[in-house]
């Protein structure tokens, strides 16, 4: 995994709450740097609302399986530091995973069909670390071991119990409806939803709670801008938009809001 | 093109309304750094408000030419994705462009002397590209072709008819005043306008809408903190300041904001 | 300092409070990338409060010295662009800080046990400066000559006499006590104090303003969520936070808000 030129060189990329302004998430790069010279640093966001894991884990894996295998995913939200929680080390399907055990790669290992697990152990690391960031102090030093080429199994003990976090999970009713809800808004404004593509029948119409979108359109221009729409976003999930405009705002819809799909016969 | 590091690397630039946090910014860097190994991927912005193809035009006219002939500069700000509009491939005085057609590259291809256009089409990547995510599906990957050495011409067949965004000029009037208008405040609250710094003549007097500003200085020292002065900004234009603090808010203005220059005799 | 795949290239790094969405971090980039095509640029942040020379201070001394040696650290928090204030080189321990004299340093300097400043002077970038945009004129093009190993004392004449902050240090006052302040909130609402850690004795208790905070912990985990505690923070000074909320809410304290500690007998 060294870095051939010709190649490119190991990514590592950094998933934060830290914002920029503090210069936490600059240090995370710079001891990158230190220890991993050859590798390049790609800051993937700071922007996580703090201590947003499910946030994280949804942006996590927009992007985590788009990056070549070898990347070094190093993703820091962290509200157990301090506490008990164990540092993780997961290889899934080419890509590493180093991240705190609180359910932040609960997406990545369900999407995995290839998965290594490990929880670090490292006394050097732990003996020097500071009690409050971890990101500096073992987060990072571990992802340069992994982007230097050290092996999973060398970091530390298999783990087969990670924290999963809580996902929500659509249903279909009784009625042969699909109760689903918001996962996220994202900076547009969309509403995504656990309702998987798949699960979409000819002819199904949706609901934002009590207001009724309509049918399931393919793309944002089989609308007028400022109308409302159903589609299939980017990550193969349903969601609902209003087209050049915020869904979330239109409808007043946040996290966890009911979204009903069904065919009106 | 090949990443020859006594020359360094190809840069390609991102530039977005997509914020960090979904992690869609990171997509695209994770598209071209699975698909150009060899580049250097610079995250240029992805605080561009959603939507806002002026700001865009703006910000990307303010680096593009700064880097280094062969760098690709990928602009995602895309109302239209989802609608019949084209995606554009430039070669402007030596640097790429990869953008929607939507007039984001207007002051980019005015400023160019020696440009080719093509409209891309590409089967393989439009057969396979969401509805919603064009940037990751369509302009990364084109970006990370061009990267790699893909000439233009090898993208698709030539445009000449780009869509260009409606651009506001300075106007001269029949008394002999400029009469111009406010393109953009930045982010320390300057007035950026579109008054080029060469039609300012000896003894030119400034207004924003009916507020007298005074001379045209050199510098900011050339006024106390706090007080308001109008000056010749970084990329040649006209703008109206205020010394430490903010012109737009002292004077309430934004863009659209009417400038007004004349020698007064 | 060239650019050996092997050691992995020279890092620039850059510090503003441009934010991105202008394009002005980025010019700043593309400059470094043409005149230093072997160099990496890491932004390092964008997001600082226009013009806060000690948050710019405090985010770079959380990240200048975990880069490796050789780091060029680009700061341009420049609120007296355009006055007769100088451009300054450092070299300290080992690392590079391209940056305006206006104390934004100081704590580097502070820290620094081999230091060595010049004044930056350059004929030719100065003749070809814009006055209001030295980011982009002055400190990137001087942070490329060092990138490609240009040695500090080329760029001008040594400098005794930085400007320096008026940085506030906490005192032990006749009581036996100690009187500090809060430096800095951070993203997290963490109260940043001036109280260093060595000066923490056994048994010492920790109050802002009126409010008992209690003994100094090791950790978070030591109280329950929601509830604030004393401890020593990453960069070896006193810290009040609140587990999982911020101390800066509860306590309605900010910069310079009085922090006390005092061992109670």
């Amino acid at each position: 995994m060294a870095s051939d030129p010709a190649e490119g060189s190991v990514r590592v990329t950094i998933l934060t709450d830290f914002g920029t302004a503090d210069g936490y998430a600059a240090a995370l790069a710079g001891v990158v740097a230190s220890l991993a010279p050859g590798a390049v640093v790609d800051h993937a966001s700071h922007a996580i609302d703090p201590g947003d894991l499910r946030g994280a884990a949804l942006a996590l894996s927009r992007y985590a399986f788009l990056y070549p295998e070898g990347t070094v995913h190093v993703v820091v939200v962290d509200p157990g530091v301090g506490t008990a929680r164990r540092a993780l080390v997961a290889r899934v399907d080419g890509r590493y995973f180093v991240a705190p055990d609180n359910g932040v790669l609960t997406p990545i290992l369900a999407a995995g069909s290839d998965s290594v697990l490990v929880s670090v152990e490292d006394e050097m690391l732990e003996s020097k670390a500071s009690a409050t960031f971890h990101g500096r102090d073992i987060f990072a030093p571990t992802a340069a071991r992994l982007a230097n080429g050290t092996p999973v199994h060398a970091l530390g003990p298999p783990l087969d119990d990670p924290v999963l976090l809580d996902w929500p999970e659509a249903q279909r009713d009784p009625h042969g409806q699909t109760v689903g809800e918001v996962l996220e808004v994202d900076r547009f404004g969309n509403l995504v939803t656990n309702v998987p593509a798949d699960w979409l029948e000819a002819g199904a119409r949706v609901w934002v709670e009590e207001t009724e979108i309509g049918p399931v359109r393919r793309t944002y221009g089989e609308v007028e801008p400022g109308e409302p729409l159903a589609l299939v976003g980017s990550i193969g999930m349903l969601e609902v938009s209003v087209r050049d405009a915020s869904a979330a705002a239109r409808f007043e819809a946040g996290r966890g809001a009911r979204i009903i799909v069904r065919v009106e016969r």
